[in-house]
This record gives structure tokens, sequence and C-alpha cells, in this order.
């Protein structure tokens, strides 16, 4: 039997396998990532973000916990930060979602953000459809929430999760571009603090002001305190009646079918710089190339429009 | 005269201009792109980066001063997240640069982060060879150093500076990933502040342990307190013997080639991706793919995989 076919039946190490084949770039992975990928589509994907410090994941803790008494599988993506030293952080935080380690249905993976051409959203969603496809009910999809690459990870939650913490203050922008405009919900997290009321007040005239969210949702605000368990119940209503939201109407097609673009765009742009660069490499020419443009004995642009000439076909 | 004769000639307007066309993606801009090339590379490329709070423009305002003092024309390129909250305290920081925007050795443009097509590094490629084209002897990018994107922005400086303040603490990791690797300088602003000489210390230990930095390179770390000058001086001496030290060997060498080929790399994929695009938008067959994919009907890979067998020739 297969990977896919393994995987579809639920098996751990199987899907560890192509989980790691993914995050080596094993060119035969594709053909596995194609054969789930018909199967995927029933799990419900959470994404949570926020600064390092802010307790994401304790709540993440938590709610695996309330996920599991409910008796749902869950699966857990958290993406790291590729830093010797966020390494050891990030070390800690898996350690505490540790508490799980040991219960079949709870499965965590660490994905590296690697270089630009690695293309962190394409290999988190190849992730999440592995999750999806071995059975995984719930896949919690866990970023810092800064940059680009993870406004695109998060784009592709169901339900988006922001955490922050009281006295963030005029620093709720360190929450960063993109991800206020996508959240779905915030948490006020450690809301025992001082300046808990007023980082609601605050983001709650932010919501009224309409400066974010999604036109036809307006964002739940909670408070909540994860180390003593303070709010997860609020945060999994929240959660519910998003999960709701979207269930009505056109409202999860739209979803769908952007997660969909988004996907294909990352995997296409992806692919055609890769096919192409491999010839350039091959044929020794890249090396060519880089030593005329570091001389400035031609431009960037035009040797671009010279490449794409000759391997485009029109 | 063209766009680019004017800009080689320093006209400001012509610049102004090409820099909105570059920004708008209007595709006659790459045409005078092409002619500034070869008239770039003369620039010295700062990069400042940190958290928002940190003291950034404080500290750019100041090392704009000094640059002035000696003479020395300055670009400024402000990389702003492109967010409706953020672009408030971000229009702050323009306006406590704006001390500058009267006197005609400063240029300072602002650039918003685009969604994921935009593609930041390249249009950032392309506003500092018009600033360097134009005459600037300094380049002054400043981001807020998140994400994969300002990281490949960050390592186009030729001396990339770290702003902190004390307390960051264990928060040093709020600093992102990619960013330690690749800083030449750190400076921990705000340094009256308790606080400051442990953070300098926890510093120091980290490059003590070989953590970060280049390998031919240990990175400066610099007190500073930018509101009222002090450190600047110790700043702008570290950057001098930065710039010493990349003058000395192959490591400029080296940093040019890496320069050329990421903004090649970047380009290439950028305009690949396009043009793959149009086609496919054109002939109606990417909403065809994306109502497929949604429904499951193929996958990705697949669909891929087609297109590129269709449209690249061997």
């Amino acid at each position: 039997m297969g990977l896919a076919e393994r995987i579809l039946q639920g098996d751990v190490r199987a899907a560890a396998r192509l989980m790691k084949e993914v995050d080596d770039q094993v060119p035969s992975a594709v053909q596995e990532l194609k054969k789930i990928y018909p199967h995927t589509g029933r799990a419900y994907v959470l994404g949570i973000t926020g600064s390092p410090g802010v307790g994401k994941s304790t709540l993440a803790d938590k709610l695996i916990a309330a996920f599991r008494a409910e008796g749902k599988k869950v699966g857990v993506l958290a993406i790291d930060p590729t830093s010797p030293f966020t390494g050891g952080a990030i070390l800690g935080d898996r350690i505490r979602m540790q508490t799980h380690a040991t219960d079949p249905g709870v499965f965590i993976r660490s994905l590296a953000t690697r270089g630009a051409m690695g293309g962190l959203s394409k290999s988190t969603n190849a992730m999440v459809h592995i999750l999806d496809a071995m059975g995984m009910d719930i896949v919690l999809v866990e970023t810092v929430g800064v940059g680009q690459d993870e406004v695109d990870v998060f784009k592709t939650a169901h339900t988006a999760v922001v955490v922050t913490v009281p006295g963030m203050g005029d620093d709720v922008q360190a929450i960063k571009a993109g991800i206020l405009e996508i959240a779905h919900i915030f948490v006020i997290n450690k809301a025992d603090r001082e300046g808990a009321d007023r980082t609601a007040a605050d983001l709650t005239m932010m919501l009224d002001l309409g400066h974010y969210g999604e036109r036809d949702w307006r964002p739940l605000v909670v408070k909540a305190e994860a180390i003593r368990g303070v709010g997860i119940e609020e945060l999994l209503e929240a959660i519910a009646r998003h999960r709701t939201h979207l269930d009505r109407g056109e409202v999860l097609a739209t979803h769908l079918r952007e997660r969909a673009r988004a996907e294909f765009l990352e995997i296409l742009k992806d692919s055609l710089a890769g096919r192409v660069l491999e010839g350039l490499e091959a044929s020794g020419r890249l090396e060519q190339i880089i030593a005329q443009l570091a001389a400035k004995e031609t431009d960037p642009y035009s040797v671009v429009e010279g490449v794409l000439k000759e391997r485009l076909r029109d």
C-alpha cells in the first residue's frame, strides 16, 4: 500500500513520513498529495496567531483538551520561525503541548519557515491536507502572525483567531499587517493583568470604526486566562458561532474558492520558477547571468525577458 | 528626454514619477529601469529594522542629519505594512521625518507592502536603483523587520542595523526569524531605560555563542538614546567599520553577487507567474480551474503540471 492509501486509513507513521517528504521537498511527495487531495475538505481549520509570549501555546493546549473531550481528533501545525534563537523558545512551546503527546487522537507537527523559494504557505497547505486526509476533525495552525507568508497561511483557516495581551495598547499595531483584516476572533489573554478592559475597549472601538474584519462578519472579542482555563468555553462558543456563520449561504463556498485559488497560484508560481531555474542551473547559465548582473553588463529585466521568450510558449 | 535620463541627472520629479509607476506596476516602468540599471551601484544601502515603537524613525532622522552634515545626499525608503490601522502609526513616523522634507538633499518615499503577488523585494530593489541612479550617496531602507519578505529586503542592504529596546529580554525572539542572522549592528535604543545593560549583555552572550551574525563579521552592539542624539556618533562609527570590512577582499563582491542573484530570481519568479496567469485569465480557464479545485474534481498539483507542460518549452 502506498503512503496515500495508508494515510487515508489514518496511519500516523505514513502521515509523518509524507509530511517529512513535503518538508524536504522530495519530488515523489507530490504524487501522494495528488491522491489524497480529493479526500480532503472535511477537517475544520483553526488558525491561531499572536506575538511570542501572548500565551498562544497554552491556549492551543486548552483548546486541544476541549476538542478531545468532545471526542474530536486534533492535528496541530506549529509554524516556527527558522532561527537558532527562537528555536529554543519554540521548543519550549512544543514541550508545553507535549501533554497531548501520548494521546493517539492528537498529532502535532512543527513546520520550519524556510527561505523565500521554499514557499511556506505551499508547505502548510500540503500539511493541512495530510492531517485532513488522515481523519483529523480539527486542524489547528499556530503561527507568530508576522509577514506576508504567515498572512497567507492564516487565510487558509476557516476561523482565524488573533491572541493578544493587555497593555499592547498602542502596540496593537504589533499585530501585523493584514492579520487584523482577516481575524474572526480576538482573544485578550492574561486578562487578569491590568489594562484588559482598556484593551478590549480599544479593540471594540476599532471594530466599531470598521477598521477591520470581513464585510459580513464582525469579529468577536473574548477575554481569557488560558493558563487557568478561564475563557476557553467562551472561545469555543465564539468559534462555533463563526462556524455557523460560515455554513450559512455562500460564505463557505467563497472561502473554499479563495483557498483553492491561493493554493493553485502558490504551486504554479513555485513550480514555474523551479522548472526554469533548474534549466538555467543545469546549463551553467545562471552563474553566468549573475556574474554579468553583478558587473552591471546587463540588467535583470532584460535577462528575464530573454529567458521568458526562450522558455514560454505562446 | 525620457524619465531615465532625467533621473540620471538627479531630477527629483522624474524619480518620484518612476517610483510611482513602479509602485503601480505600470509595464513601461521596466524600460526605464533597464536604462538606469547600469548606472547603479554607487549608493551605500543601509537597512534599519525593528519592531514598532523602538524608535527606528527617530534614529533614522538623526542619521540623516549626520549624513547631511557630511554633505551626503540621502534617500529614504520606508516600507509600510498595509493596514488601515498601522497606516496611522506609520504616518506619524513619516511626519517625524518631515524635518528633512524641505532639504533638497533628502528624498523620502514610503512603499506599501502589497499582496504576495506584488513582490515587495522586487519593488524595493527597483526603488533603491532609482534613488541610487539619481545620485543619492546613502539609501536608508527602513522596515518593521518581520516576515520573509522583509528579510529579503533587509538582505539587500550593505549594512543591516537591528534596533531594539531594553527589556525586550526574553522577547529578543520578537526580532524575527532570519533577521538576527543578517544583522551587522545591533542598536539598543532608549538605553536610559532600566535593563539596557542586561539587554546588551544578553545580546553579547548570544553573539559569543555564535548564534548569529555572518561568519566573517561579528555584529557590533551600540547603546543609544536617539531622541537626545546619544549614541549616534557610535552608530556612525560602527557603520563605517562595517563598510571598511565590506571593502576588504571578497566580501563586497560576494554581497553584490548575492544581491544580483536574489533580484534576478525575484523578477524571474514574478514575471513567469504573471505571464502564465495572464494567459489563464484571458481565456477564462483560471475560473474554471478554481471551480474544479473547490469541488475537488481535480488537484492543484495535476493542474499545475498540465499548465507547465502546455506553456513551458523544453
